[in-house]
């Protein structure tokens, strides 16, 4: 890369080089071995992984050792670690600092490759028609899901707390998330992806990505103040409409297609770079009608769930997966400043009080949704109504919005990012609580 | 990632987000389907895939469409590809040119991961004790290699075409390099990997990429001028020679330890994480010692090839390379500048007689190598002469280096880049005419 010019006059293209590929190199050492160190702590304990990942980020980020630290969240690196890289490159920790920061985004680029390539494998372990028929239900708990956070929270961040409308609308919006990525990943590690409870959630969670694309396309309007009109709400609702119906379509016509076109490939490599080309269209094609390119991911593994090459891909993408989305997980955990929920200090407890009432009304009115929906065989609504509960990167996403905006008092900043912390964290070991460790009935699938 | 204080101004967190994510996929995409499409066409023609990917990059990139432009290229962005992606994700073009300035690193750096990753697939897939076993004749390739090519091409600048001494050290410098990746791809490709000829010429790249480093230390110095000192140079040859001791030392004595940890570990995709762990800390150990990160990844690669687990880490390490080590090889045709080529501009021919010397000069001097080592059994010396022909991202490096110095004249600097350019492209095709399509002897392991 074009070194910025207030480097060039001091540090030699060669130093710069080095001092890169130590810091990439390096990162993705200390992610590894502490995310693996802890998973395996976390299997022992029959917990899920993706527990591990987070505590693991959360170790090494902002609220731990501060050897990741996303630069968006201002915090400091590491001095040690600075004078460590300086010292391998000859270079001043200053410059390490700079290096690291501008060099960041490519971690979080191999994170988001991570993140779809998960949710590719979510789709292409789902079953269509499976997904199909319980589409009533997974409309109904993402609706649920939705409007209960939401309603409950803004209600009563007015009427309780008196928090003005606009940042109350804001945080009842955060509370309406559902992150996918952590939910597939529990669902996949406990093999409940193809039970229908599985199918319900991941149904519901995609349909609850494409309500939040709406929300925040609403609130960001309204907080862009006076300017709001329906016209971009209305093009999103339709571009969201036409994605499902052409993704749905293409799932049922294109995998034979998809099939032929790999049965004429002769190059190596030909079923992993086929399927990732489905992947990337996929993703391209979501963002430019004003989705979500995570949403494309899922698309994509749907489509080609009905190839008869599935189980080549499958084994091309895992590798993706235990490797970048474990970078994805653990990059989550290292921006969740925890110093917040320290009680003895006395800034905090404004923001622990809201804070508490703002995760009882997220775990509830997501475990509530759990019983929204109609079902002739029986299901563990606990089971789906938990699956629903993590707010993860989708409720970070939300949360930096707000406090780029100015909008968030910092008790309420805080105590947001407590509701998202504590039901990313608790989803997992609560499901793990509720699900058995031997699935007990015969409905998996091969 | 953080907006630079100039753009926040006008463009949203959201559009932000959304171009970068759309350039982030569609440069991808591009990359996948080109290059697959002219993959395909070489296999077809029966020529090396890579020659594939090579040509690929040219044709999106500087010398083609611009629709892959390296930013330290220096060249224009496709204007139709800044409008399409500037209104699909609603700002100016001038915004799409900077952000896609801005995310090119992320770009590379997964590229990165992509010669890593086949560079330890090359190294575990190696046979130590064969590699061992051709020591002696694989240092002699690699230094005849090294001295043939740099007293001819210096001398013969010098005295036939007067080019001062410092830039004509230069250049002779440029002709040492030996591009690891294009030669084990292509070896891998053909399964002339665990052959003796595959197995010297290995062996010899990497003692070139160990030569080229020192070289590059001694050129550095000189051309940064008069502060040229021994400590230096010594030091960085010391290192390297600790490093290949240490790499063989744990090559024999690592793999059992591997495997313990490996069978301890339980949470999923161990084996893939565990195969990573040691090779981060490879390139980690190898760049901190002032060698090249990809040695490391070599080195990892050699070291876990003792291992019992090799199928699975193969199994786990080649789709990266499918993927990544693609986008690596389109990077390096993306940045080749073709213009050079044009005999009808006057402003080229001097470029080119110069180059046309070059060319022989680096061509004659490594397949005169392949006939340097003894060997008591026949092997075939053109295969390894050829095998350290390309010259690749390494001599790039070296070209990017001088320009950037400012001691090479135009015509000099074309002059080098088109010899890059011709070992390039010529090694796969003159290998892939002089070795047979299906191998006559039995020497390939399973």
């Amino acid at each position: 890369m074009l070194p910025p010019p207030a480097l060039i006059a001091e540090i030699s293209p060669h130093q710069l080089e080095v001092a890169e590929t130590l810091l990439q190199v390096g990162r993705f050492l200390v992610i590894f071995i502490v995310a693996r160190a802890i998973a395996e702590l976390m299997v022992r304990l029959q917990l899920p992984t993706i527990l591990g990942e987070l505590v693991a980020g959360v170790l090494i980020g902002v609220s731990g050792l501060h050897l990741i630290v996303p630069p968006e969240t201002q915090a400091e690196i590491s001095g040690a670690l600075l004078s460590l890289l300086g010292s391998l490159a000859a270079i001043s920790p200053d410059d390490v600092r700079e290096i690291y920061n501008e060099t960041f985004p490519s971690l979080q680029s191999v994170s988001q490759i991570g993140l779809f390539a998960l949710l590719f494998l979510t789709g292409l372990e789902s079953e269509l028609d499976e997904l199909v028929a319980v589409g009533v239900q997974a409309t109904t708990v993402a609706v649920a899901g939705v409007v209960l956070p939401f309603a409950l929270g803004t209600a009563g961040l007015v009427f309780l707390f008196h928090v003005p409308l606009i940042p109350a609308v804001f945080a009842g919006a955060a509370m309406t998330a559902t992150s996918i990525g952590i939910t597939a990943s529990v669902f996949g590690e406990l093999q409940w992806l193809k039970r229908k409870e599985g199918q319900i959630v991941i149904g519901a969670a995609v349909l609850d990505d494409i309500l939040g694309i709406v929300i925040l396309a609403v609130v960001v309007a309204i907080v862009g103040g006076g300017s709001f009109t329906l016209g971009p709400v209305i093009k999103l609702g339709l571009a969201a409409v036409v994605f499902v119906v052409v993704a749905l379509v293409l799932s049922r016509k294109a995998a034979p297609a998809f099939d032929w076109v790999v049965d004429q490939l002769k190059a190596p490599g030909d079923v992993a770079v086929a399927s990732f080309v489905v992947l990337t269209l996929c993703c391209f094609a979501a963002q430019a009608i004003g989705l979500e390119a995570a949403l494309g991911a899922f698309a994509a593994g749907l489509i080609l769930s009905a190839s008869k090459h599935t189980h080549d891909i499958d084994a091309a993408v895992k590798p993706l997966v235990a490797l970048f989305a474990t970078v994805f997980f653990v990059l989550i955990g290292t921006g969740m400043d925890l110093s917040v929920l320290n009680p003895f200090d006395p800034a905090n407890r404004e923001g622990l009080i809201v804070a508490a009432f703002l995760l009882v009304v997220a775990m509830l009115g997501k475990v509530a949704a759990g019983w929204s929906y109609l079902s002739s065989e029986p299901t563990n609504r606990l089971v789906v109504g938990l699956g629903m509960m993590p707010r993860g990167e989708v409720g970070l996403i939300f949360l930096g919005l707000g406090s780029q905006a100015g909008i968030l008092s910092p008790a309420l900043e805080a105590a947001i990012l407590l509701m998202v912390i504590g039901t990313t964290f608790l989803a997992p070991v609560l499901l793990r609580v509720v699900i058995p460790s031997t699935p007990t009935t015969a409905a998996e699938a091969v």
